[in-house]
């Protein structure tokens, strides 16, 4: 057999995992915006069988012994190339895989779907004593897991490495001091400034108004009926069946506009993965290469052009005709109240300058629970400690605290950080654009927008999976991540807000 | 290891394999009602793989062990246990699943799909020339599938069996004989009589009216919000993800109310799958028993129930106020209009008197293609002669004749019969239950229909495929399948619609 033909084999087999593992996208989107309620018990049997048949497929002992037949192969090809690009990506993936007992992952699946039931009834009730044996199990697992990959160095380079391949603990850590180092201070200030009216972005606006303004910015910039759908749901998300079916999800509330923001946000994610390479369909090159990078597709288009007085300057018409509350308000109080900075307690409801704060802290005390340095008891009054001194507010209860986040309720540790990683790279990649394709604001004022568009997929989008993230960013911006460009970002911003004075 | 938990282990395997397939249930469902269409060629791939995957756990020669090893377990049990039934079933399953090679089954699933979108072209070109060899190969390879179970009697059984099982050709056979006799007849006294007026049918309907009115019917007849879901497709059809999951699908036309009377269709395979025992989740007894035993749930909701006087003495008022161009049309006219008799080319348009000669001179040719007794290249001549014989018409062309249907662009014989067949069940159940229930036309008129799907729960759908449509005919009406009270509806209808002379 040629090994031509066992690379055919390989792609096979990575097709075979690529559709499965869509079908349990489709049922996890279907029950999120389209399934009866009382679908629900059926449903979690599906996707239980779904996840555990596509792990075995990824397992499969077939499949390593393939990746290893095709090391010749690989090694004869240009690194670059499109064979020795699955190859490479297929094998780290399948390592990851198998370094986890089947037994364990089992558990892991079990204990974190019983965490997240008794979340849910935690917040309601507002009790962590509900939610302690639940952390405890859940975080003994993770730990389970962590050895599984034997660190040598930091544990938590481990669980970061599942959403952020390659990038260490330390990395993260230095530029976490740096942002807080910035921020603590400008929060300070601002807390003293005279707060930002923000009253015009509520009001009574209903929701097919709310759904044509958002369709009308939606297609401006690229969205189309022929490879996208927009549907409803209450925790707004995005999903990919394929590179030409990409799926949005919104909430729109009648009292505010929220929903209309959480639109631009997830087309962020969705351009990213309409524009991977056609090419890598059904290989493991055809996805988001880290949830930083994906997350700073998702805050560029949200923030960094969502929020941007050039933007509403094309826009604002439109919404003024759709939502005629707004007929009376100028743009410039629009926009600035858009671009409103406050601590809040909740990090879904924050600011872009207060944003990162919150995802911080939760990384700390990530990194101390996992490494023992706090126990489980302890954690509302570490949360609540941090709160008060990096945001200066003190949570009421544990509702609106240490539980207002689903992401520990099966330690799924690892992932927070990513979110304020994806502002950073978000302006890294936004000055690197700017300086390729001129004046921005010119042209989005005059509706143009594919310019940019086209200029991410060309260094960024295209490439899917092909290079680590380090590597991407590397080649486009020509340096790892850096927060300096954020910083100075929100540094602008604040003074064009509230003058010199805070930043 | 106990038999107990081997019969566990079989419950397993049986759940997964019930999950898969409606994983890939859902991809079907989706594609035809909500996916954006460029996502078609990534779907096409998505469903051949999930399909690949549940035959690889439908024929797994562990399933075959471990259903030998539950022999003496499935004997001590009573045949009518969970137990006993579940194994019996699923040993028929796998038993017919193991005698098809994989490769003839991946050339059937080949030759089907070049077959199909053969069809499509060749429908819209009105050529049979290019159907020709796709008919003629997957002609060959259903003969190579029906030698795969080396049949002793007629080899139409084996086909047959795949839809309506433990039916054998001769019986079918013997009923269309029957029918045929007391149809044509009928059906030519009817072309001499002065035809129905159906005006009143065609109009300016708008859409959401229609949907308002389907949905009125459907839930005084038993759908609510939390198990149900009701979407527009180009195709109308049902799907079950769950006990408590079903999904319509119609289309409402601008011009017609043909859509509102394919949600009552609908309704009826919906409530089958509804009130199947929900103990029967993930085994193979949770499903319906046989295509013409769902045919006649379909068939009764639309037209013994649906086309009737005292139905709609309970929803006229409704349509009458949401589609205002109703207002001045009498009830009886309406009803009678809904009603109409009279011989069309194509089958889905078909009443129904005239439909059951549809599928019988389908039938016919069907048998004759496998039996090598008709030369593809002969079907078109051989179909229009038929439907000259039994519906008095000379098809114009062979897009509105011979390829009308999809079902034969992949030779996917042995279906058509039992769309007869569920209106002759249809009528045989109906008159037990109004033997069980009393006058029903005086309950309909109360809006009272929840009689009559409890009566179908306990004699019919509750029990799944628990037992062969046989055992159930013969439990539930006393007999088996028999075309008189189906014949006698027929004529009693004729008479009311044109008096004694036809009939």
């Amino acid at each position: 057999m040629s090994l031509e033909s066992r690379f055919d084999e390989l792609l096979r087999r990575l097709g075979v995992i690529d559709d499965l593992v869509k079908a349990g996208t489709l049922l996890g989107w279907d029950e999120e915006t389209k399934m009866p309620v009382a679908g629900a018990a059926a449903r979690a049997e599906q996707r239980a069988t779904v996840e555990a048949v596509t792990h075995e497929h990824r397992v499969d002992p077939a499949l390593g012994a393939l990746l290893e037949e095709l090391r010749p192969f690989e090694e004869s090809r240009d690194a670059e190339s499109f064979e020795a690009s699955v190859i490479r990506v297929a094998r780290r993936d399948y390592e990851k895989a198998v370094r986890v007992p089947p037994a364990l992952r089992a558990e892991l699946e079990r204990a974190g779907s019983l965490g997240y039931r008794a979340w849910l009834r935690a917040r309601a009730e507002n009790d962590f004593s509900i939610m302690l044996p639940h952390l405890e199990r859940n975080l003994e697992l993770r730990r389970e897991y962590v050895e599984c990959f034997a660190p040598t160095g930091d544990r938590y380079d481990v669980v970061l490495d599942d959403y952020e391949p390659g990038m260490t603990t330390f990395e993260v850590e230095s530029i976490f001091t740096r942002i807080k180092e910035r921020l603590v201070p400008m929060i300070r200030a601002v807390s003293e400034m005279e707060p930002i009216d923000d009253s015009c972005l509520r009001g009574s606006f209903p929701r097919p108004a709310q759904h044509r303004v958002s369709l009308a910015i939606l297609e401006a910039w690229g969205l189309d009926d022929a490879s996208w759908r927009l549907d409803y749901t209450v925790h707004p998300f995005e999903v990919a069946m394929a590179v030409d079916d990409i799926r949005l999800t919104t909430r729109f509330d009648e009292d505010n506009i929220h929903g209309l923001l959480s639109c631009l946000h997830e087309f962020g994610h969705g351009l990213y993965e309409r524009q991977i390479d056609p090419a890598f369909a059904r290989t493991p090159l055809g996805d988001g290469v880290s949830s930083a990078i994906h997350e700073s597709q998702s805050r560029m288009w949200e923030n960094l052009v969502g929020r941007r007085t050039s933007t509403w300057r094309c826009f604002y018409p439109t919404l003024q005709r759709e939502l005629p509350e707004f007929g009376d308000v100028p743009l410039e109080t629009f926009v600035r109240a858009l671009n409103k900075v406050k601590p809040t307690l909740r990090r879904v409801d924050a600011d872009e300058v207060t944003y990162s704060l919150h995802v911080i802290l939760r990384f700390e005390i990530e990194r101390d629970l996992l490494d023992g340095r706090l126990a489980v008891p302890d954690l509302p009054d570490a949360f609540d400690a941090k709160m008060r001194d990096y945001l200066g507010l003190q949570p009421p209860d544990v509702a609106s605290g240490v539980l207002q986040d689903v992401h520990w309720s099966d330690m799924s540790l690892g992932y927070f950080p990513t979110y304020a990683l994806g502002n950073v790279v978000s302006v890294q990649l936004w000055e690197r654009a700017e300086a390729d394709l001129g004046d921005l604001d010119e042209q989005f004022e005059r509706g143009e927008f594919a310019p940019l568009a086209e200029w991410l997929r060309e260094n960024v989008h295209r490439h899917g999976r092909k290079y680590e993230p380090r590597e991407l960013l590397e080649r486009t911006v020509g340096s790892g991540m850096n927060p300096e460009p954020y910083l100075g970002y929100l540094q602008r911003e604040l003074e064009e807000l509230f003058g010199a004075a805070v930043a």
